[in-house]
């Protein structure tokens, strides 16, 4: 786990993602469901290996296998805390303590399904070593939404909506559900919750009330409302995306990335474009790419785990899958597909090809309808098309094979052995013509076609 | 006509669709422009035949040919008035007693350039039995829309607003020119109406002011003003379709549909989508489009008259036509077109592949570059692949041709006749190979251009 | 230079183009990013030439020799100013003196980075002869613009908004930069503006306080907030482009052209569509496109320098360049490229072809997967199909070829020689079939991967 230096005590954090998630009505569960191009679960985790968290704990529920399994590929199975059955947040959080193991130092409790909250959202909530720190927003509609009641700085309660009075209903500042403490001190309280309520839950806002009744400090820090919002649904989810892509549209035009339609680009969590880049309408950026200033990325493109050198051309409708890797001034052009594949400086495939598990020299000119035949049905092998050599149209290069440097290959050819430097291969059948047969076969078909509609 | 089944007195619909739509400056007739990809005179019918009208008359001009074959097409002749000339909606109405033939119940009167009014929205006019019903809905801009006069909870008058005094006109109520009545109440006041006005025109919602004088009972019901917006120009055209759109995005995603960005798909008003389909950004869904759950649309794919299984990935820039039904875990990849073709169980076509009129097995590979030669310029032929089978890059698949289960075809082959199960085809010429050729061509090739820019 | 007639004096532009455009980070000079794909200056010059200016002269600074360059294709070297050092806009201004040449009419000044500003905004400030013209605007957000302050018709000041008072602050009425004033008033105002400053800069806006001490009649023109806006960062770009795409999508479908979804097609400045076409969803239109009335342009489809005929479907995924002409009823569909080629009336090419430097007959078909090779490394080549011919499926047709009228291509047939009219033309080995070897290979791969992975 990569951890961030931070000052003051050691920090943990405990995240919850335990929920069924069933409003979304998916196979996949909730907190798998990705904004970017990247699980909730790992936002959620993002923002605790920034925060310098020394322990992460994820509380899951027995229901979701596939969620343990992501946890443990991140984090190993040490991170893993079970909630079974589930019984309320607070519960949920109790069931952590055992995989904290003693941690002896702060402890910030966060969820699977918030993506948007980051590091330098919560920091604030470890600035008061001793304290009981709440997430709070000002909602826009506070609804249902708990309310924090705040007297002299303090947070002197957390009501829920249902159980307030019309001058608390009309506090817009809101619980989040993030919260942190001392870990002590957050076990102590947690194991006086009860669940003496309509749900037969133990509720992790109790901690609050019994806090300030065991003389814990409480305070509230607060953050926007569309970093602490939660996904329960299809529609909430498309909305996190929504704000998240804002955020990357506008780091990037601030940045001097061009875009004359901001919002028709997509980005991934992970996208890394330099300043001068231009991203023309209708471009989405799966995970993984990376673009070098002067690059233009023309419409219709799609690209993942991708890296385009300066000045390259892409698309319109260039399709660069996992593995491509463009050199300066490549020209990738209309309908062409990428992948596994280094292209190198000023080569240019600007109509139709495909291009797979190959290596294309530098100043190599891969000709309209070119396919790379990379697979045999059982094992993928590698194309190389050696420098300033030029393939012709139509080409079909059978790997493995060698196209050697300032080589040609004649149109139309099917390529399966290697061509030397500078030498032309050919494999195409002679033309043969038929006079007179185009006219004779029409004719005759014309006839047919006619005799069957009678 | 499905007629659908409802209490209460038999129900018959007038739709007005004689009306010229000049303002659309289009070559089309105003109401056979789709939204949703679905005429919006065919929304008027939907309707109509959801509320278990056992008549549906259609009130046409006689400038606009195209309209009467389109209604005679779906409901026969007998659905047929004509309007010539026109002289207000009033004496349209009037136009269809004929076609109506005697019929004794309710009748509704709607329109063909309103095509968000569903039947839910209209089935309140039909509960008070003897009443004349008007649907009125809350204008945000009530601007020019006639007046909705209520009083005691009775319909006192619909006031134009040109005659409107200031009280009348800050009403909002409008009247969305809807309407019902027993027939022969409709018909004896449309008698009377008069055209003594600036136009000369028999105006509808005189009836009301006929009604009362008559003692009928008049009443309003409302309806939003979303549903019964009327499209008279292509910005108004572009509004509708916007609704719909939004209606169609909200409905898929309450029933468990992922889509990150659903403002950026675009569904047709029978797409049929199941909980747990992903739909990536940029998307688009003609007429006739069913797609099971699991299944994943990739971005920039464009689907008509398809059906696609569980499982299955489709796209990016997957293109599929009519006909193309693909079996569960089916991928059909970038840049692949299919039509008419049924894909078996975990076949996978992923680049720049063009399959029309073809059969082909489970667990079959298409190369990159395949083409089914399906077309001999009169006749279209079928291609069958069997199952298992590996069809190498760049083939072109002869029609009519089958490959054999379990077969394999060479790359960059030319398959004209059938290959046995098991078997290997080949259909390519002999590679040759000239040493130094190609050298030698770009040296003098690249003289001659210098000399030529001398 | 284009000049446009006018009544009253003669008209001369000086537009500042000599801002560095440090905001915008890119390594192109601000004034060139393009708004609707034309260069922000051109549009700038383009109002000016609409205004009938017989004289033009740009500002640049020596920093941008691009800009120069731009400026001089255009208008020639008698158009350029040098502003060396920049000492502020009315220092600017006068850099312009001599290349005006003692022209004595009206000067606007106008900027290079106001991509909106059309004549007709500009043309009011011409209308008093002797007065100095200021074009004003009411601004939703006052901020830190200057404010004009208007007493008695009269422009009595522009105040800078940190030097006003919390009433002169109140006033919503901005300057935009843009005035005019005869070029002897003009200069020998400039001529006393001082320094004396923050900055050390001479201020263009001071002209108005030395007017009126003057007693040169000075007056406000206003101009709306968007026409004026000014372009100093990407995001102000991306606006200014959403304005210009709004303006061309509203003039078009007011003109009667069908767009189902307005927002996602995008125009450039020069995108002239007939009454009667329709565009779906996801269309880009470069520069130089013209579509005549009742054609279809489908979704995912980009075009530059493309002229489309009467009821031509031009995609989904038609990829239009320079010089492609297609003639009415032309079809040209999924994943098709046409780059400088003609195509006759009737023709098809469907799915997965590249047509370049082509001429291709009326009701000629090309079918799918066809590739024009057109180019040999160095030189392009053009490809004839006559009339009526019929080229087959996944042919490559070797440039310089004819293939004659009602001619057939065999499908995946390699043609280099001219095909006659009415003969087919082969170009493809002939299959041959190995009993089993399939078979026998997958057993023997999927043995070899086995054993790998042990």
């Amino acid at each position: 786990m990569t951890t961030h230096s931070h000052t003051g005590p050691a920090r943990a954090a405990v995240i919850l993602a335990a929920g069924q998630g069933t409003r979304m009505k998916s196979r996949l569960p909730k907190v798998l469901h990705p904004v970017g191009g990247r699980a909730m679960l790992d936002h959620a985790i993002d923002a605790a290996e920034a925060l310098g968290c020394e322990r992460i704990v994820v509380v899951v529920g027995t229901h979701s296998p596939e969620v343990r399994a992501h946890v443990v590929a991140r984090l190993g199975e040490a991170a893993i805390a079970i909630q079974d059955p589930p019984m309320g947040t607070g519960h949920a959080v109790l069931c952590a303590r055992e995989a904290l193991n003693g941690f002896d130092g702060q402890v910030v409790i966060t969820y699977g399904d918030v993506p948007l909250l980051k590091a330098h959202d919560i920091a604030p909530v470890f600035e008061a070593a001793d304290a009981l720190s709440v997430i709070g927003f000002e909602a826009r509609d506070p609804g249902a939404y708990g309310r924090l009641v705040i007297r002299g700085g303090e947070l002197a309660a957390i009501t829920e909506a249902k159980e307030a009075s019309a001058e608390v209903l009309a506090i817009r500042t809101c619980n989040s559900g993030v919260m942190s403490a001392p870990a002590r001190v957050l076990f102590d309280l947690l194991d006086k919750v009860g669940n003496d309520n309509a749900k037969g839950e133990y509720y992790l806002t109790d901690v609050v009330q019994l806090g300030r009744e065991a003389g814990v400090p409480t305070r509230a820090v607060m953050a926007s409302e569309d970093a602490v919002m939660g996904v329960n649904a299809q529609s909430e989810l498309a909305e996190a995306e929504a704000l998240f892509q804002k955020v990357q549209r506008d780091t990037f035009l601030a940045r001097g990335v061009t875009m004359p339609a901001p919002d028709t680009v997509h980005f991934a969590w992970d996208t890394d474009l330099e300043a001068g880049v231009v991203v023309e309408p209708y471009v989405v950026f799966g995970p993984g790419v990376k673009v070098a200033s002067g690059a233009r990325i023309r419409s219709f493109s799609h690209m993942e785990g991708a890296t385009v050198g300066e000045d390259a051309i892409v698309g319109p409708y260039a399709r660069l899958r996992p593995g491509a890797r463009l050199d300066r001034d490549v020209h990738i052009g209309n309908f062409v597909e990428v992948k596994n594949s280094h292209i190198g400086e000023g080569a240019k495939a600007n109509h139709l090809s495909y291009l797979g598990d190959g290596q294309v020299g530098p100043r190599a000119n891969i000709g309209a309808g070119t396919i790379f035949c990379n697979y045999d049905g059982v094992f993928k092998h590698k194309t190389t098309v050696g420098e300033g050599a030029f393939v012709g149209s139509n080409s079909s290069l059978v790997a493995p094979v060698t196209i050697g440097a300032g080589a040609m290959t004649a149109s139309g050819s099917v390529i399966t052995e290697d061509v030397p430097d500078g030498a032309l291969a050919l494999g195409r059948a002679t033309q043969t013509v038929k006079d007179g047969w185009a006219a004779r076969f029409m004719q005759m078909m014309t006839a047919k076609k006619a005799s069957q509609k009678k």
